[in-house]
């Protein structure tokens, strides 16, 4: 079996190759397990401390590079597109964030679709897809209304996925990711950043910026169930997700306080004194869009799930992130 | 005041620009009405019977070369984007529809951003950009299920126009059309085709084929609403039509079977005898996904309005196409 992570430089896709390759094999629903023979890490940078294994290739390039992206599809079985140009960035450079989130993907759209053996697709999307005035919660028949471009791009990508795969050109699932917290390295330029700065960087002795209210309430989920999340996605059978091929993942709602409170909580540390308060209404803007409050019935259904709370996460990132740090050190 | 008008070989747009001509100045609202100076019409084929005004200039070529688009964009200050491949075309050549609806439309979206005067756009889209398992009503909250490439193309469509436009690139507006009847002129590769050929044939005296069941309802609007919806899609200023840019318009509900009863009575024609009925399962299904319902509250606020009854249609097509043919003969 092979398989292409885009944005496999990225602390996603380098979770999501580890635990690829710690398992050596990969099961399709209602199939037997498959030996993973090829993990192609695509990104446009080189992947920091990419693991010294036969059986991983790591190509940089430029996603909306059609020759290179026809190179690192040949023969694929399975491909999760992860790469993009988060959403603080594709505001601020619009050009960019075409490029990548909308013709990068075409691109590989076209790349698969020219295999002709109908490889599975999983694409990451997320909840900037909604916006503006939205109900309460938000279901798989909320109109999509998203405030940026990255959501604007995001939700065109899923209806792309949903297109070439009803044309049978690939057999194409997208997940909508809560936003996720706690990411380890530095904040990005992700408008949602600072979820995880004003966790990751107090636990470390570090100063954080929090750009919005602490009342601001954000949809989360743990990298642990993220990469879950994302395997799950790919073993499922078409006929057990059904038609709607976009699926919004559990996530849990928690407000910036309640967040820097578990922090405190927990971790004993002085977290608050730690975080800057400085407002940032753009940022606050673009949080504000995005929905709270979100319909997972039919993804628990398929057996996806949330965290147990946001302690958890803390709890979780504890565990993967800090103690494995401390161990490599 | 310069206008462009992409499919302006097609009959909407032969219309449009007929009665812009006609009145010779267009206002936008709140402001003084401003003489047309220029009416470009584009389309990849000519014009048949190209109005002889100085005032109109014919262009043909492709809508996805950036050069000719440049050059019709040239000081533009309205732009009508109805060029696009039909429904059935769409679905039977996946590619011409991606390269016309999608990448035609991001090239005059770059064109008209280049311009850095945020010229005015209305973009024609299409109960279509919905599909599947659909609510009674669907309402600007309903979630975009296309089920056909042509809704995809145009679902991403309006939601390209509605960040390029709060980017302030352009300040565009998308209406979503009802399916046009009677349309002049043949046949067509809209799966609606056989809406308008239903009446217009027979009322010619000749043979039409209906490849739906009678029992089939469809969301119809006459040419002369149609125009007039265009008309105003311009007009309304950014204020007035608020942050939703995609504006669905209003039609009339009526089956199949009770199109045909309308035409026997006002025609006085054995129609029925002229209709064979030669079901396709194809065009049954892309038509059955097609919304009958649609909550216009928010149209009919803005001033659109529908045809009064599916007579009223008829009677317009035989004023506005057959009087008009007789008279040119």
């Amino acid at each position: 079996m092979r398989i292409l992570i885009t944005g496999g430089a990225g602390f996603i896709g380098k979770r999501l190759a580890d635990q690829l390759l710690r398992d050596g094999a990969f099961s399709l629903q209602g199939l037997e397990p498959q030996t993973i023979d090829k993990i192609i890490l695509f990104d446009n940078v080189e992947r920091e401390n990419a693991p010294q294994d036969p059986r991983v290739e790591s190509i940089t390039g430029d996603i909306n590079d059609a020759r290179i992206i026809r190179k690192v599809t040949q023969n694929i079985d399975l491909a999760w597109h992860l790469a993009a140009i988060v959403s603080a960035a594709a505001e601020a450079d619009f050009d960019l964030g075409m490029n990548v989130n909308l013709d990068g993907l075409l691109t590989l759209l076209n790349a698969l679709r020219d295999l002709k053996s109908r490889p599975r697709l999983v694409f990451a999307s997320g909840f900037a897809v909604f916006g503006g005035n939205l109900p309460d919660v938000v279901t798989d028949f909320t109109a999509l209304t998203p405030q940026s471009s990255y959501g604007t791009q995001k939700a065109i990508g899923e209806l792309l996925v949903a297109d070439y795969s009803r044309r049978g050109f690939v057999d194409g699932r997208a997940v909508r990711l809560p936003t996720i917290t706690v990411r380890p390295g530095k904040p990005n330029k992700a408008a949602s950043s600072f979820v995880s700065s004003i966790i990751r960087e107090p636990l470390a002795g570090k100063p954080a910026v929090c750009p919005v209210r602490g009342s601001t309430k954000v949809y989360v989920s743990s990298p642990r169930r993220a990469v879950e999340s994302m395997l799950l996605a790919m073993q499922l059978s078409e006929a057990t997700i059904g038609s709607g091929r976009t699926i919004p993942l559990p996530g849990i709602t928690v407000s910036v306080e309640d967040m820097v409170a578990t922090l405190e909580r927990i971790g004993g540390i002085g977290a608050t004194k730690l975080i800057a308060w400085e407002p940032d209404s753009e940022i606050q803007r673009i949080v504000d869009s995005w929905p709270t409050c979100v319909d997972d019935a039919r993804a628990r259904a398929l057996g996806f799930h949330a965290d147990a709370d946001f302690e958890a996460i803390i709890r979780s990132h504890i565990e993967d992130e800090l103690s494995r740090t401390t161990r490599s050190r």
